[in-house]
């Protein structure tokens, strides 16, 4: 079994029940959420183990996330309890004003969250992980919660990298600024990201020209495409593999699921491109429902999905 | 700022949480809803101003509109509260026996919205109005709220009309024989259409004809075609702007918020077709929704949809 | 068995899933009511046979009703389909202005059950059953609806009537005057009313004094008192029997599981008192739910009832 | 009118109320089902009538199975209450792992409803329907509900059977053997299936192949397609009726629609090939619901989507 | 009519359906709260106008609070919408750990409403008023804000505060300190507290000797006493008003229910004692709901309560 | 930090969100439960450990079954995945026929549950435990399960054992054998138990008669009386401490909320009485709520409720 060891902040998600302006939304369902989380738990499910270096407030929200991740099988003892800041929380509309996207409403500024900081990454810890995964959310969300990302990559055996870039958190030009000088820093194992990130870090938004300039910084990028699926790059191979059409309930989260099942599953001792078929699926169940970490599929279900319905 | 006024009934719409036949619906939702209302909050959400004359009981179902309408921005100060009738109010089928189509049930026979009558209609409010608009459902509730549209248009500076029959309001000779008499007394700007009620007003269920016919009568002829779109006629052109397919949660609504939305950016200054493609975003979010107004998208919204999903 | 024919109006009504004013109210949940068809279900659960004579409209509302009452096990061959009313509703308004106390706003003016008429009154029919039950809500609802009301009792070979005054229906005037012109005329077999129902028709809200005079007009009289209980009176003799203290959720319909419960056992061959006792466990019941018909108990159940918390 | 006769298992169903693994379902939704149950509540709706031979335990599940279907209009005089068994119950899991699918989970081990014997097998009953209707579900329950089936197929004037495997149940062996044991003891009227099945049963699954077999046992084979509709043949007929596409809520039930409904259009007169276009649209509108009776159509309602949407 | 001015945060309320530690609440309820909105609503419901000085974000729940506030009567001219922050929020626990209690959960620290400013605070509306009311709530968001209500306070024409200490926004010796600052420099004419805050204001829990020293500090001094009722000090009398026992739901705002209502009973002419036992009616409707001002009675409503319970 | 093993069936409990019989709700909500998983979450909440040795089906309740505990921080790796059998489970019914009590419906026969047998013990594991716990339903639900249990009390260094008699499990001939067996074989150091089982063990209804039985087989009793609260007896001690009046959803697990908690507080050196103050405040909690452990407090909680209700 391989492990995996991700830092990053763990949110509660308010999703609503019903489509529309939030203003307009009565009932909200609550999930833990957070995107290195959803990696983990992507991770486990298909058989690895994972653990996350983050920290909550001590409120029942903190509480919330450390007893939903310990029942999903992730080891929580890298969680810190914050007592001096609240847990992060956000809120979802979901299908406007723009139909099938999901639009995110951050109360994390401050948050125990983001006090994350390179006292909370323990050496030993760290370099017993086959990798060390984190993203853009985190180098935005605060500065020691970036420098906790560099003293992790700089102990790890392996790393990746999910681009995430929240317009919310930062600007482009930060961003950019940010991710490059990551990339320049620290020579990824696995670089995952979307053209629209692409767009704004390298100022390229076509699939194939901006792997390119990434797998200077990283052996594998794979390149998501939201409903068409997704692209990988290595060496000078490129695999692309489609999307499913499946009713669109919620997409935040779908990124994290292909993240975390792809990169399990290669641990697992899966090829690259089957990885990335199988991350699919898990993206794609992903969003058919409310919640980032309720659909993510095992291994069996996957192969149940693709004898079904699939490739 | 442009300012409308309406003539019409508010109702309260009870809107099934599950599809199917109502006798099998256990839990009923409550919006607030009538055409003209729609209208009128379309029409602000574009930046524009509007009151509708108005009757509601003196119950908790008329206070319901009040207040959720004058949040909206309504000018609510021409809804007289009727102490001898109740407010209107309707219960929607969806997606029964007719997938992607819903049924409306009334309970508005002597209600307080058919006692309009013309001492409601104030001389000089309505000629403060750049504009004054009703539809068929005004004709049809009864003979005073009918007088009323005619006393409104007698005065009006513009005049709107949105044909919307309803056979459970009258019969075909009778919505026939009543708009054509309209038609004939007033010349309008705006004629809201579509090809259901053309065949009836008209014999012809073909746009293009049938507009040619009642340009005769109209400035403006607008078509709606469901998920289609809609087509746009005036002078010796035609418009056509398509639809987008997106999931039904119900119908009811869509084109009100086509017409409202048309309207009021039409008076902000785009050009009819401009008006039209941005109507045609705001009923395709109406449909996504159970509810009329909850999903009526200001103009910047609109622009968001179309920048990610349109023209 | 004995057999019950009960006339009136069922209705559907609609009971808010939160109290308070019902403007503030998103969610409504549907049940089958009408005081007769509850006394007819309350009747049936303690092993007896019931059927009602009442009109529906063709709609999902009056099938609903049909299919609902035919599965508690009514008969529903005299339940006419009217084509041209609609079913009456209704909606609850639970715990406001006054806690504890619910509120009706009724949609019934004109509905297929105030079309009911001595027409629909099958003689044979009526003079099968043991006893006839009607109430003061018939009486109100329509002319013809209460020469129905006249035509059966004639034919009656015993007679139970419920005052229930609703003075949304009457003016205390009118329900003065139509009950007392009705007690003149056929002389009851069991009388059910409260003290507020006796101060309108008699001007006597003592419960003592009020049922001496009702004795006049009936060989039984049972005083509903509310959560403190009821009082049977008959010959000379008085018995009073204890509320019980349960959380309130909704008060509607208890009167009539008191009623319908105490006739059957009676019918069953019970003592008053006992059937008096029984009743109300089956009213104590009924307050604790939305709907009038869901929590009418068995003869075992209120058995069970009485072993645990009774008597 | 005709007389349908059915011998099976009345469930309780509890479905969730959003998609995805049972485990992380909060909130689940009460139906009654069971396959020849939802075959007779299709058939009535056609206008014909039909009885369920079956047994319930003594519990509120079986009361609530036979309220609901008396409702429904079922004559429910021969589903014995069991006092030592109770009602069977099961669960679905929606859209997950495979969108679009449904699975089950069973809690009908050594239910009521699988002690289902001969005895329970009334011989004038039987002899007094048109029809009689079963599937392989009641073969597979237990050896005394097999052998009440074989006992009613003997005594009636025309048998129909729905192959129905459910593999939970029994392995496809032994659901070959007992399904071709049936099938060479009785000649079946009609036999409706499904592609999956006959490859089970006949190792065949094409369906022109399969239905070529299986009409050496059968007058009529209707052959199930799921979303792509269905081909029925006779004589040397084949007619083939396509799908609709419409939201899929819960696919569980629909083959029980269309068959249901079919059979009844069939002894309404209707030519076999417009009975199986009706009944692709009961199919159709079942799985656009939770439940599996709530939204079978009547003739009129199919006829509205027809004219509406269809062919 | 008198008009009433207030200074205050308006938050956006999360309320479970279900009580309980908030980790193992799955779905919240949205409401508009902030205690100066309750108060202007109560004040509104009682005939007199209101409008508040305040902050939202320029977000949905900016939007909702203006929306609800508009119509609900509220004078929302003075809101203004803050670009930089968003709207602060909160989250409520009920009935736990604590029975009949319930715990406020705040996300807003640096929101829109604490940029609360004496530049909000236009000095012609605000000597436009009759009279200013406050909070210890707005003194302790953020010292702008308490600057604000000084600014407001010493342009008022008459002054009422409340002392609405929240532990989670300030320390005991805060907020002794800063009101007691407050007190010093403003004369009240109302003054409403409550034991607890009295204890921590004055290091006084008797309500007799904490209201003789407040009396140096303001005409009328109101002590809320929770279910048992309020008791009202001016000169040198002391009313009593007992509560009434109901279902407690939640119990957030209803001091505000009390206090909106007594003032504005005042300005309508009514003895203060009569507008105590009033205002201690909308408080006992308030806890029996969710929300804070969805069960505001009007004056009719608060007098049929007397009646019926009353008094 | 003490630690406890407890053996027993792990369910999952399906409790409906409106009271009455089961047959007329429509909506179930999911908990995990079983009355020694209830004690372990209960004694883990007192800052102790806990481990069961049960066993679940290889399903999703199963699964859920297990996340849901060890995300509440038991030791689930002595539960076992039966692949032969499913996960029991158990419907509730609320305050019917009986207000304020509550009726189980089982779905456990044959259930992985009760596959639990002597062979799941590991001798080491329960060893290393303080105290050993398991209740009369594990005796119950089969002859493997029952061994288990003494298997294990015989490894035991110290035993609690709650009476816990269900009848529907088993006859109370059949209980009061299998009780008196155990305790003639093993001296308890915890027998909890209330009065109805007393009167099945013993033949002994009065708390103090039974309790000088009981202790002639354990060193302690706590004999559990309701909503009165509960007594305390040892060596010549009586102690009796009472209950809260709270409104009551739902008194399962009530008991186990009151043994989890006592036998956690005395191993955390609390004496008896006052762990038995704090093991009724905690129970008293858990009535509030649906769910057997979503209430279950931390001592500081249970302290802060004694604070402002208690002692």
């Amino acid at each position: 079994m391989a492990k995996m060891v991700t830092l990053g902040e763990i949110l509660i998600q308010f999703n609503p029940i019903t489509p529309g302006p939030l203003r307009h939304v009565n009932y909200f369902e609550k999930h833990v959420a957070g995107s290195e989380a959803n990696y983990c738990v992507a991770f486990i499910r298909q058989g690895n183990e994972c653990g996350i270096i983050a920290r909550v407030g001590n409120d029942e929200f903190g509480y919330n996330a450390i007893e939903w991740l310990r029942g999903k099988g992730l080891d929580v003892s890298q969680i810190k309890i914050d007592d001096s800041s609240p847990t992060g929380i956000f809120f979802i509309q979901r299908h406007y004003p723009v139909p099938y996207k999901s639009d995110s409403v951050y109360y994390r500024k401050g948050s125990a969250g983001s006090k994350l900081s390179p006292d909370d990454v323990d050496e030993k810890y760290v370099r017993s992980a086959d990798i060390v995964h984190s993203s853009g959310i985190t180098l935005a969300i605060s500065e020691t919660a970036k420098e906790a990302v560099y003293k992790a990559f700089d102990l790890a055996r392996a790393r990746s990298f999910d681009t995430n870039i929240r317009l919310k958190l930062w600007s482009p030009d930060k961003a950019r600024y940010e991710i490059m000088r990551l990339l320049n820093q620290f020579h990824l194992n696995f670089l995952i990201t979307d053209t629209d990130d692409s767009r704004i870090v390298l100022g390229e938004s076509d699939p194939d020209k901006a792997a390119k300039v990434f797998l200077n910084y990283a052996d594998v990028v794979v390149m998501k495409m939201g409903a068409k699926g997704a692209a990988l790059y290595y060496e000078d191979k490129k695999y692309y593999s489609h999307g499913y059409t499946v009713p669109v309930e919620d997409v935040v989260g779908a990124g994290d699921a292909l993240g975390g099942t792809f990169l399990s599953l290669y641990y697992r001792g899966f090829t690259l491109e089957k990885a990335l078929d199988y991350g699919i699926v898990a993206a794609t169940l992903n969003v058919m429902i409310r919640g980032d970490q309720e659909n993510l599929p095992s291994t069996n279900e996957i192969e149940q999905f693709l004898r079904e319905l699939g490739k």
